[in-house]
């Protein structure tokens, strides 16, 4: 193939006179059967779910970049098992209460507990209880979602938070909070069939809901000793390895093609599949729009570029322009971009001002650009409606924030969630792991 | 697409009344003709073994961050050689070597020697001599799974095997001792035809095959200098960077879903994409048993989470659900790769205390969790048989063992397999390359 | 699944008697409607696209892996700036420049200034202005490619280029160079209708460019301090991470298969499915074949092997098969990529003899590999002509070079473009950044 696209005018002159493809004979743009289209869309969820799934590790190294060294190999453990932990308790219980189908106990707010079963294979050897596509394809495609949320938490509460607790609340988060509150849109509750949500691929749902854990953890926890100091200033403690961070930024732009595509949820015709493609475009220009932000507005503020604000940028973009990727245009979702990378610039040292520590910068990121995102919405997509995306904004706030809080509070507790001092100095690697990410290289 | 799901109860008895799709004339589970079945499988072949390919960066980096920071110039040199001569190798030998069809010069043992050709073109401009996917597709696939083999070999015998050697090896490995003995299972051959053997993805053909090579070739070299003292002591020598080891780590994990499902081999019916669907779900259960169990293991045992060993429990998780990634359910799946995690945390200190230096723990990962897996199958696919999967783990073992051993020594005897002690001490990067890693970092 | 390949000579036999699939009865190999193409093309432009995307982390890793540790953080920051510039300045500019379609201002030489829009959507959901694939996937796929040529220019010029003239150049190199003369072949201009010109993936198009303009900068920039000293020696400065650089490596290794292959543009028949597949394994076996080269070579002529020269052999080899992945056999691949591979081990040396100071060997990789790798066009595909390719190779890169030129002198005399003498010793993260990216390790 040598010329790398038809010209285009040209050719669509030529095959569709007038009316379309339809009413042309040399085209045949029927839609593919129902087999057919189940492969396709089958293959979409596998394919955009590795992409999701390939977020754990942006997560894992954006993190252990943003932190100090002696807490990375802590950082990183958290991350892979919070990651395996949200595979078990997703398929125990969460995937079954987040889509109860006819088996909510309590009609649109709470569905039944059961483990998921990928079985049995109905006729043609296609599952029997999804029609458009395969059950298993599905299940990884929404445990990856469940693991993102996760992910936002570990951030936040990083070099100062003891190990077990922390996987406790994950287990709770990933098996109770994430999939109860899921349900409520993603598996037609209240918020879907009541108040007209909408949110695409989750600004809300996914993203400012690991926000909100992260925010009840960060209160309850208290900043790192240091950070601020009496006398009012802050301290900056900075990320122990930029590339990683870097690495990190990099790797969940490629996964968010992932998750903001696959949440089409439908490749099995030329409308579902050109759809798929401006998520994709969307998607990345949104993450443009925002990083492009973050750089000029650092310059013009700070007079100076500050990478990890433009890698916040380009997330907050993302975020920005997860609850609605599609109906934008690039020029909107560009735009709706920016807006994230600029929130971030002013609420990364907002937060500081309230001595709230959030190690990486999740809360500007998940939470106030979901936020911000979900009332975009309205911008673009005329079935949105102001009053709908508020109150369901404010209905899985209050919700995930009240819950989050109260378990904190119990953990905190019943087991304590803060490593002592002395250890917190030392580092956690060191002190709960007695194992250092570079044990060659620290100066210290 | 607003609601991410269709309420998946009301939706199936809505759409499938009594006796399921193909009864249904308003669905049209026809499967897709062979022409479209062939784009199907091809394309799946290429993104599966993408992903396989990807899995040569995660040992890259695997071992990168498990070595000491003088050795880790050659053993990412290593890696990218090792994975270029893969690629030579199998096209001038292997692939033909591996499927014989008609062209066995001894009839289900061995093959014949002849390189690749993907030409020539048929019909429609597909390949002629397979039916159902185009060769090449099937080449780049396979190659991988060969590749991955090789990959294994190089974390136990780092920081003390000389470059040239470990090359040379690499070659016989990847172009006659992988293929060899695929063909007995995957060509066909006896393994196959006589045993009733079942490996669906590799945890014997590919995982323990590595695993059976490094063994033999740690005996060979002996133990690094100064591993294990005179009076029973055994030093840790830890690794130099665990970002890049846990970077590692989230690559194979993703690598693995191509690997598990690319085996699959067909896409071309709802069935057989609902099977790689499951496969891609069990797959991930698997890692999280065996990385949840190493997290456990190790707190209960030492009091103190390890890192490394959960990111080895989440590999031999993987290598254990690959000798049967579809038939298990996604509790069982979990629990195979559990037991797969603990064996990590056993067998560790086990190869320890008998002096056998694997420096990135490729053994008890990819030998034992693969001899495990293979037995495994048998509690979940009544078509196997403990003697057919115990008699092949064997045959297989006895011929990758041997055959490395006499090339070891072969080796050892004609060139010399290990650096000079001094050499060893100073580090293979500036003794064998005069070229640091992190040449501006080390303290050293 | 347990047999990995039926036997292909014998299946071949039993369902392809005589004269192919089209003739047997059982073998329906008609190609799918225009329909279900739509869906495969467009999908195969995602999935490609993203892989491509991804080697914009590529890029960044190897450059942040090649320059010393105070330069990190810019490098780090330049790369993901530019890939944001780019996705702005080609959709705001560059797609529509660069497939005018019917809107050539100036024939076949120049398109037509406007903005992208990926709406309306016609019959069926599919896109009007394409009849075989979504315009959203053919953007998402195209902007790639235009980012990739900005990520060649930033590793030549690191470490003494100020931000904002970089950032400036890529502006006009996104928006302008590279559309202006992409559309010369791919957009139906005055190389592809009048010369014959043949480049499959961009060897020219692509890579010469970014080499261009690279060189260009170079030039007008000058060497880093202390690279040439006066009485005639080079200095070494190694580069601060090579873990980094070989994951940088295998990320491109990773992405070249979407580059090329998503390059065949057609996914709807099985004869491009095939192609698509011979595509990947040559990919795979130029970079191999680069990489090995690359080795033997240095271990020839220095005694020692050269890991930055095996990465850049691997990646010159990549370039190299480029123009030409599909005609090539496996052999040919090979030896393409071979000779590419070698170069780069030449020119490297050749330039510091210049005082051309290309701090990550970006103009052997990626401008002589792919001005080989443009000539080799001939050597397997007959529809080339040796004067067609070298008359296009000059024509394109005598404007490139020369708008370059004229771009880097003006930005030098109206603002400067290198950072001061005492900046650039201390190094470009702390003077112009104030952000170090290894902020605890370095031993400066």
């Amino acid at each position: 193939m040598q010329i790398k696209k038809l010209l285009p005018l040209a050719a669509a002159a030529a095959l569709v006179p007038a009316v379309g493809f339809a009413q042309d004979a040399a085209v045949d743009m029927t839609p593919p059967n129902e087999e057919i289209g189940y492969i396709f869309t089958t293959f979409m969820f596998l394919v955009t779910g590795f992409l999701v799934m390939w977020m754990g590790a942006g997560f894992s190294m954006l993190e252990a970049g943003l932190v100090r060294s002696k807490n990375v190999t802590m950082q990183l453990l958290k991350n892979i098992a919070l990651f395996s932990i949200a595979a078990l308790m997703y398929y125990l219980v969460g995937y079954n209460l987040m889509y109860p189908g006819d088996g909510w106990t309590i009609t649109n707010v709470l569905g039944a507990f059961s483990a998921t079963t990928l079985e049995p294979v109905g006729v043609a050897g296609a599952d029997t209880d999804l029609t458009y596509a395969s059950v298993g394809s599905d299940f990884f495609f929404q445990l990856m979602f469940c693991a993102t949320t996760a992910s936002i938490v570990s951030g936040t509460l990083a070099e100062r938070i003891k190990l077990w607790p922390f996987l406790i609340f994950t287990v709770v988060l990933t098996g109770l909070i994430y999939p109860i509150q899921a349900s409520w849109k993603w598996g037609g509750g209240f918020l879907d069939a009541n108040f007209g949500f909408l949110d695409f691929a989750g600004s809300t749902v996914v993203h400012s809901v690991g926000g909100w854990a992260a925010l009840a953890g960060a209160l309850v926890l208290g900043p790192r000793i240091g950070k601020y100091t009496k006398d009012g200033r802050v301290n900056a403690f900075p990320g122990s390895n930029l590339t990683l961070a870097t690495l990190g930024t990099f790797i969940l732009w490629l996964g968010w093609f992932g998750f903001n595509g696959g949440s089409q949820l439908y490749m099995d015709t030329a409308g579902n599949v050109a759809d798929i493609s401006r998520i994709f475009a969307n998607t990345n220009t949104g993450a443009a729009g925002g990083a492009i932000a973050a750089l000029i507005a650092t310059q013009l503020l700070y007079k100076k570029v500050d990478l990890t604000m433009v890698l916040n940028g380009a997330l907050a973009g993302l975020v920005s322009v997860t609850a609605e990727p599609l109906t934008p245009s690039l020029g909107a979702a560009t735009l709706i971009g920016a807006v994230g990378g600029v929130l971030v610039v002013f609420v990364v040292p907002m937060l500081d001002k309230l001595k709230i520590d959030d190690v990486v910068g999740a809360i500007p990121v998940h939470l106030f650009a979901g936020i911000w995102g979900t009332i975009a919405v309205v911008l673009t997509n005329p079935d949105a409606t102001l009053g709908g995306q508020l109150i369901s904004i404010v209905i899985v706030g209050a919700f995930v924030f009240t819950v989050s809080l109260v378990i904190w509070l119990a953990l905190k507790a019943f087991m304590g969630i803060r490593v002592s001092e002395e250890d917190e100095v030392m580092g956690l690697d060191r002190s709960e792991l007695g194992m250092e990410a570079y044990p060659e290289f620290t100066n210290s």
